[in-house]
């Protein structure tokens, strides 16, 4: 008798594609089929020590003697291995870090930009002391702050420790000039005598992270760069990362970890690519939401997963960069925006910062979309905010051939009859499905009558077929990819994207209803975030996510949070902007508006309804 | 032919009481006939462990099975050693911890004590918050403000990152109630429902340091106690241990570090004295002289043994004590008051807040008497202050019988012809000299006409004998000690004084002159410190370190400083009187002053001389 080799399922992250792979099968011979690019110089032989992934979760064939060989203890122990010379003894989870991918993942720092006047929250100078002798004993300190009031008229009157710890040696190796940046009349900062200073904005998302260096006298953005959020690995999304959290402190100590780690190396990366040392920069901003927010300053999140979901904080904050463990100027502070509520955070003030909304008539909806969907309406003055629970479908997860934004994630679907035309990101051979691309994959079946208005599949057309005895519908099939299984679209994923669009829909027509607007009035749509700059506008019409307005209404901002963050870090005016817009935001939580469950169900069949109060009626 | 053993000078720290030691001889033999209890519950069989000892400097036997079984690895690569098993085979110094001491040392924690009104610079509240609900969703931190505002008129701005950290898991553990401490608008503690407010007051002295647990409400002292300065094992005095910390970044580190070690340390059994958490201190204040206030806070000493001795800072601070690393409450402050120069610190501007002397006429002279001593006078409203760099002798260093004011010290000495009477510490068998010994020696050496006025020593005297051919003076003989070696005064001995009391007196003498005050003008001479608070003032006037006044004029306030740093700890009145003191402050380079030579020269002179001017003139 011969025992069948068992299967299991492989989690690749962060590029958030599933696989199967038989336990004779190693970690990279699945990711080869599942077209994953891991590297592999020596091409799988255990020598070359390209293919390093992290095991996560899961158990694993014993280390191999090259593996014993490229790998330290250290490195064993935290679950490091070669891909190509582990198999899988149980389901698993693997973290497949940035070195050891062929291609890189498509972060966003791409967004609007929005000329502001730099008013820096710090003032930087050039200081000549004089020499201290015999008949001037006055201390280095004092005589740097009395320098800086004869000389710049400035009355500081405290240092940050780090500041004196330096203060001596550098002014005596330096002739006694030195760079002094001060903020709110405390010295943050002492270097040798320069003219550079830097700032660091950082839109931490819960899947991507886009850091922007920038020079803070004139704005311009220096360098910028996009990384994977590490923490992903602990959790998709916000939910399942807060319970990863409360599960223990250590848990909780190393969701912060990781992401300073990663951090800090984006730090490194961005100042030696404009050659500058990681010290140059003295302020930081960082935007995220409430979650990422607590987070990153190791607040506890339990509060955020139980109604009422509290925050720790919401006020503005303005924290040494070193608390956290952030390698920049030792003295430096980072400011993060004001948080609205436990699910809209100083991103979302961010955007709606960047997206110039103060100012705004209105009626003006703001979507930032993405594993959870902020949106606002402003109208008359006021700012309501909403969170809806999209989930992570738009992130391409959930659904079966779902992945992140990756190189091979097909992002345009067109069905012409029984053709077929498919897009992918960087033209290369299909490996799955990314958000837009679903997105626009549900449109095109509703569109061709593969799935009805109830989201319910047919299997009438050439390339449907059954996956689980349920109808799927081929976009890409195994003969296709040349034997590699093939890229679908399940009833179950339909049905999940059928929950994600409504969740956004059920915010947008609340925010309405509570504010006595139609739809019609609705001048602008103004949608941010990675997804919503590449989602089809009429495909999320089609489908009914978007109300069906004149596609002239919509705007798309690419990333605005971290377009705000820059605003912020740049201009003390724009801090107080930021702060306003917190203060003027009036927050509804979703669950507690009348009606809520019935919008939600009718907002879960595709196509334009009027779904006002509830009731369902098709519209054109 | 015999080889001979050679033999070694043994340096037993903190103790600072040397030894000879043949190489076939161990520790514990060298520690027993010197006369320095390290304990051995196993007499001296290497099993019990309880004589561990740290080998600091040279070279020594290997290690023994029995050590090997008692001792870590780690422990052995940081030299510690069983002092029964273990040989030397260089000269040593060797850190004797307190655990392997069979008696305490003699720390400092008494002074004068003065009645202040307690205005803590905090304020501490019981607060009850409002619960939240879908309908009042404020966050946790801008609750607690409102709270406090409400119920307190306290306009609070800001939180202390830890508090951010606890604050919403202590409100759901404590049913929204909690106590808040707050610090010029800043809540920097929070902790569940009490009546706790506690602040730990600090003189860290280069030898010793005292610590006081205050409660900062009514201002009393709930516990208080001594323990070494550790840093000595890396240089007794002042200059050795800023030398220690410029050979490298990493001895800067350790000399921090090891500081802060023994802190946390005292504050635990401070803290478990009383039955309360460490977290309860929410208050810190830390005097020392202007080094120990540096290698406290990490700062560059290099510039504090270099000419002009000028300070990286001298201006009051405010640092979070886990900047250095003391685990008190996460959010509180250190208080540092000013210092006046390099070698005038915090201490000596607390010594002065404690002796009153701000509202002093004068002319008041103040000493604060150790390695280096600060003399101030106070007069017409003004201060002068010069630091004399009166050396180790007063802590027993230098002096080839000396040791710190420990069990065994012989204190007292009085010589009627050819009787002597001493006195030691505890009354035990004597060990070696202390400072007020050796002071009192030399009195009563030139009374009884053993020494002149130049210090030279006759041998007419029964118990005068030599050592290494010059004169020496035996206070115990090798037959009244019952074999072991004699505790003898050497003319070496009293060089080393001479010179450390003419600095005392030259310091005095310029204050005197630039002020152009006589001596019999001086209304009062206010002596702190520890060494000066056991020594015999009229022994101190017969040598000359004194001016001969008559005794009521003279008060010997023990640990002012000490005294002084429980008063800013509790008092903003007391730091700003502090502040004011050290503004007031003119601080006198000696080696500036004109005549600073002929002065010191004439001041090595014993008996009193009119040493204005330089000119030697007896009086009397």
């Amino acid at each position: 008798m011969v025992k069948k080799m068992p299967v299991f399922t492989i989690d690749f992250q962060p590029v958030g594609r599933r696989g199967q792979c038989p336990g004779n099968e190693s970690f990279l011979d699945c990711a080869r089929r599942v077209g994953i690019g891991i590297s592999n110089v020596c091409g799988g032989g255990g020598t070359c020590g390209t293919c390093k992934v992290q095991v996560l979760v899961g158990t694993v064939s014993e280390p191999t003697p090259g593996e014993l060989d490229a790998l330290s203890p250290h490195e064993l122990n935290e679950g490091w291995r070669l891909a190509c010379q582990t198999y899988p003894t149980s389901d698993c989870t693997l973290h497949v870090p940035p070195e050891s991918m062929t291609t890189p993942q498509r972060t966003q720092v791409e967004g609007l930009e929005i000329a502001v006047t730099p008013e820096p929250p710090l003032q930087s100078f050039n200081v000549q002391l004089s020499t201290p002798s015999l008949s001037d004993l006055q201390a280095d300190a004092d005589r740097l702050l009395q320098a800086l009031n004869q000389q710049h008229r400035l009355k500081c009157k405290s240092f940050d420790i780090h500041v004196l710890q330096d203060i001596s040696n550098l002014l005596r190796s330096h002739e006694w000039q030195c760079y002094a940046t001060v903020r709110n009349n405390e010295v943050v900062a002492l270097v040798p005598p320069s003219n550079r200073q830097l700032g660091l904005a950082v839109d931490l998302g819960t899947t991507k992270i886009a850091g922007y260096l920038i020079d803070l006298n004139s704005g311009k953005t220096l360098a910028a760069r996009g990384i994977m959020n590490p923490q992903i690995s602990y959790g998709e999304d916000v939910i399942s990362r807060i319970n990863n959290a409360n599960n223990s402190q250590k848990n909780s100590m190393r969701l912060q970890q990781v992401l300073i780690k990663a951090l800090n190396e984006l730090i490194v990366d961005l100042s030696s690519e404009i050659g500058v040392s990681k010290t140059d920069i003295v302020e930081m901003v960082v935007v995220g939401n409430t979650a990422m927010h607590h987070l990153f300053l190791g607040l506890a999140v339990k509060q955020l997963a139980v109604t009422p979901f509290v925050p720790a904080v919401n006020s503005s904050l303005d924290v040494k960069a070193h608390e956290p463990g952030l390698n920049i100027a030792p003295g430096a502070y980072v400011y993060l925006p004001p948080n609205i509520a436990g699910f809209v955070g100083g991103d979302h003030v961010a955007m709606l910062l960047a997206a110039g909304v103060s100012e705004a008539e209105g009626p003006v909806i703001t979507l930032d979309i993405g594993t959870n969907t902020e949106v606002s309406l402003v109208y008359k003055g006021e700012i309501t905010s909403v969170s809806c629970a999209s989930g992570p479908v738009f992130e391409g997860g959930h659904i079966k051939d779902g992945m992140r934004a990756a190189s091979g994630a097909i992002e345009r679907v067109r069905i012409t009859g029984e053709k077929i035309q498919l897009e992918t990101i960087d033209d290369t051979p299909a490996t799955g499905i990314c958000g837009s691309g679903i997105l626009d994959a549900m449109a095109q079946l509703y569109l061709n009558g593969i799935i009805n208005e109830a989201g319910k599949m047919n299997t009438d057309h050439p390339r449907s077929s059954t996956h689980n005895k349920q109808p799927c519908f081929v976009l890409v099939s195994k003969k296709e990819r040349g034997g590699r299984p093939g890229i679908i679209v399940t009833q179950k994923d339909i049905r999940e994207l059928q929950l994600g669009k409504a969740a956004i829909r059920t915010g947008i027509q609340s925010l309405l209803e509570t504010n006595g607007c139609c739809e019609e009035d609705i001048k602008q749509v103004i949608i941010a975030g990675a997804f919503g700059s590449y989602i089809d506008i009429s495909s999320a019409i089609t489908i009914g996510m978007l109300p069906s307005l004149p596609l002239d209404r919509f705007k798309q901002v690419g990333n605005a949070a971290g377009m705000g963050a820059r605003m912020a870090l740049i201009s003390r005016t724009k801090r107080n902007e930021a702060r306003g817009i917190a203060k003027r935001v009036r927050y509804l939580e979703l669950a507690g508006t009348p009606g809520f469950m019935d919008t939600f169900v009718a907002a879960n069949y595709i196509g334009q309804y009027r779904i006002t109060g509830g009731e369902r009626q098709e519209i054109d």
